[in-house]
């Protein structure tokens, strides 16, 4: 397969999946049947650095926080769930039919890709209007199109041995459900006050119509998910909003999007005091999901904060926030910030006759908190985010560097002996990377000359390798490279541990020791 | 609620559930909606151990191993998979239909339930032959019941915007298959040569007709799971059964279970020179695995292994053994080790036309490789398990201890200023708790009595907690207790986090400081 020579600006996102699938990061689900749109598996690599990304947020957002802890949740639950939370009226796409080939579209997106215009917030009434203004015909026979209509977005399936309505149960489309619906037993028992957030990890699924752009928009993904609960009367009392107050973010507002704007850079101080963002806990939560992601290398350029105009806004939501970044293929949500309110607590008391209310010990009343924030995101989104800022294509080294940060590369060290055919050094390399793999996911590699061991290190995000020499044998001294500079020095094998902890906590390699060419 | 002060060995299972409710670890799923049966959620310390015990066997059988990686597959799958691994045709339970009410009921457990016989294995016909011998009638209205058939246990939906038999898809029931469609992708990009193992963790749906005991047969899962293949020609040779050889193991064989034998207490060594154990591989993964439980603190002598007798077998098993844990509720499967040959790759190569083998750099001819055995085990069977084997009614304290292993403890240090109303005290209390709180999962307690929150503290299993009290504030120390002695040393604060990295792995104690009362 050939290498894709484009860096990251250019690399189309078809060129992400050749490269995904490559190197072992991603592969099409089924794929010696042909596939299944909107399915992926994640190979070897990909695995790891899924992982690494989960791992980073529960630590930052639940572990390393005394106002947040966590739940895991089943993806099947009892229907009234969803009934409760509008999903199961409201959550649809609009879809039209041909009534020649009987095929489904999604209105919007066959809109959007006809006419090359925005369909963001539009009606059902506004998309029939383009179909029928612009006479736009089924993209499969050219036959002509039915009127749009909604299409539950929700995976059905049957409990037990018995295919009825009363067996029907759905694959959850969002993960925040089982944080309301669990919410006092989980106030309660980790005797949470409010301030304070729920957080979850867990795959939803929804049925889309049209999967697209590899790991975008996909029928099955994973959530990261915080509700982050308030007093209704201190709504906009946030703690931490100093922390972030001098945080410049790229701003999109609502009307600068409707006096066609563009985007400016603010900081959050700013924001705050013209209004922008309406609350503190908004405010500080996009700069800290912001910086989440900077703090993890990606380039703080690449992203911006938008407001969602009126029409856009969910069915619960009161303000809606977009944490937003600049794929190839246009500027696109990572991260959907929500304003809830006490919408999902009020239908779910409601529905379930139980009372969710707590009790407010400096009033002695007892009161429904609000949803001041929910941010909430795609861990395969942030995945493609991390891949793209990474990707690096090297003219001079002819083979792509992939720059992943070493919290979240997915082999942090390659061990090589220099050459494989002498058994001494392959032993001493190997007891060097014995030593190193109890505290590092490690490789040890023979295959080749060094360079293209080198090179497929640089391609898999290895961040330092190792390189033991005939030399290695006389002066018990090792060769690092660094993956980003191609810099080496060289070091002594009994101080190999503490340089390498040094190099991934961020200090240059050349600091390190003595430069080698 | 009240306590339950029974021990481990004589606790329920519903009464572990209502623990495992009363402190945080596991909710029914959608309670506040009467639940719904097979579905649980975990709440703020449950979802930290299940994450624990995760890691930790990621890090065992991935990154400290150099012949094993890890893959992430989605849930659905093209339908072909299923229909090439068997489980579209085969993958059933027996049910039998009550011919007055429609109830539906699993055969094996009703005759199990009513005549307290063992089913284990039993066919179709031997279970009708018990039905209508001993006249067993529906347990809800006593009506007649019809002849048992065979139901498919997996849970269906539909993809995309039309129900339709082309349009079916399956949630799956296992993880191993994503493994078998992923096998030719994995191998070449990881560059695996002979022996070498495929790992994956990830949640499996059975539409369970029984769903029961709690955690232990669920309908929604999650599975951690290795396929280890071999040299079809090499089935036998295993470079690490010197590591196990002396390990001994409580091991009832198939011939011993026909015989009416107990179990018996046999190292490895003679299980391989008796043929009790057939491979050497086999014989390896189940000391393993069994050594896995006992390192993070269950009890070796609630383990055992088991052969599958003949009836007993899946479909494409040629061997299986279980490795069994004594539950209140008697020996069950905790995890099953089967030989599945190359059962899998096969069905794949037939049905999808692919060349799933693999060229053999010796004899340079391609073969398709064995899957020798396959660990397979319920990260929830496991999380009952270590449960269990923690759970200790204290008379003396009269609180539960929840002994868990430091690495698997949700929480593991505990700080709590002696009293809460000394500004002082609790900001000194403060301090030492945000330095911890970097290198460890911490809480923070000023709530109640300091003997209350001990208590709190054994019951949520954390592992060390460290008070600060008034003579802190003059000779910068704090009292260090452990959870499961109640020892308590008196440790400068400088030296905190030094001693607690050593209690943690393993050391005493009364030898990391000054007793105190």
């Amino acid at each position: 397969m050939e290498k894709i020579k484009q860096d990251a600006k250019k690399l189309t996102i078809d060129e992400m999946a050749v490269f995904c699938k490559r190197k072992g990061f991603v592969y099409p689900n089924s794929e010696i049947y042909g596939g299944i749109a909107g399915f992926y598996d994640f190979g070897h690599l990909g695995v790891e650095l899924k992982n690494n990304i989960k791992k980073e947020w529960w630590k930052t957002f639940v572990h390393q926080r005394d106002d947040v802890v966590g739940i895991d949740g089943s993806i099947i639950s009892n229907p009234l769930v969803w009934k409760a939370s509008g999903h199961a009226a409201g959550f649809s796409d609009v879809l039209v039919d041909c009534r020649k080939c009987n095929s489904r579209f999604r209105a919007d997106t066959l809109v959007e890709d006809t006419l090359k215009i925005p369909t963001a917030g539009m009606t059902i009434g506004g998309l029939n209007a383009e179909i029928k203004e612009h006479k736009i015909k089924c993209p499969k026979c050219s036959g002509s199109l039915g009127d749009a209509k909604k299409f539950n977005l929700m995976f059905t399936t049957h409990i037990g041995p018995i295919q009825s309505d009363a067996s029907a149960a759905y694959l959850r489309p969002e993960t925040a459900q089982l944080i309301f619906a669990n919410f006092r037993l989980v106030q309660e028992n980790a005797r949470l006050k409010l301030p304070f957030g729920i957080a979850q990890i867990g795959k939803s699924f929804r049925n889309e119509i049209s999967p697209r752009d590899f790991l975008f928009r996909m029928r099955e993904f994973e959530q990261m998910e915080i509700e982050y609960f308030v007093h209704p009367e201190k709504q906009d009392e946030c703690a931490y909003i100093e922390d972030v107050i001098d945080y410049e973010l790229n701003v999109l507002s609502a009307e600068m999007q409707k006096k066609g704007q563009k985007m400016q850079k603010m900081p959050i101080k700013e924001c705050l005091s013209k209004k922008i963002i309406k609350t503190r806990w908004h405010a500080y939560w996009l700069a800290i999901m912001h910086k989440w992601f900077v703090d993890l290398g990606a380039s703080s350029g690449h992203f911006r904060i938008r407001q969602h105009v009126k029409d856009e806004l969910s069915h619960y939501a009161l303000d809606t926030w977009d944490l937003e970044y600049e794929f190839p293929f246009g500027w696109k949500e990572l991260q959907g910030l929500s304003n809830r309110t006490d919408f999902d607590l009020k239908q779910h008391m409601e529905h379930s006759k139980t009372d969710l209310s707590i009790f407010d010990e400096e009033t002695k009343k007892k009161i429904l908190p609000h949803v001041i924030c929910e941010p909430s995101q795609g861990v395969e989104r942030a995945f493609l985010v991390f891949m793209f800022d990474a990707y690096n294509y090297d003219k001079s080294r002819d083979n792509v560097v992939l720059k992943l940060h070493p919290r979240l590369a997915p082999i942090k060290i390659g061990i090589f002996p220099l050459v494989s055919n002498k058994a001494e050094l392959v032993k001493k390399a190997k007891s060097v990377y014995d030593e190193l793999k109890a505290g590092w996911t490690c490789t040890f590699d023979t295959s080749g000359s060094i360079g293209r061991r080198y090179a497929r290190a640089d391609e898999s995000g290895i961040c330092a390798s190792v390189t033991v020499d005939f030399e290695s044998l006389e002066d018990e001294s090792v060769t690092i490279r660094s993956r980003d500079t191609t810099e080496q020095i060289r070091v002594k094998i009994k101080d190999l541990k503490d340089v390498l902890r040094r190099f991934m906590e961020g200090e240059k390699l050349s600091k390190l020791g003595k430069s080698v060419e």
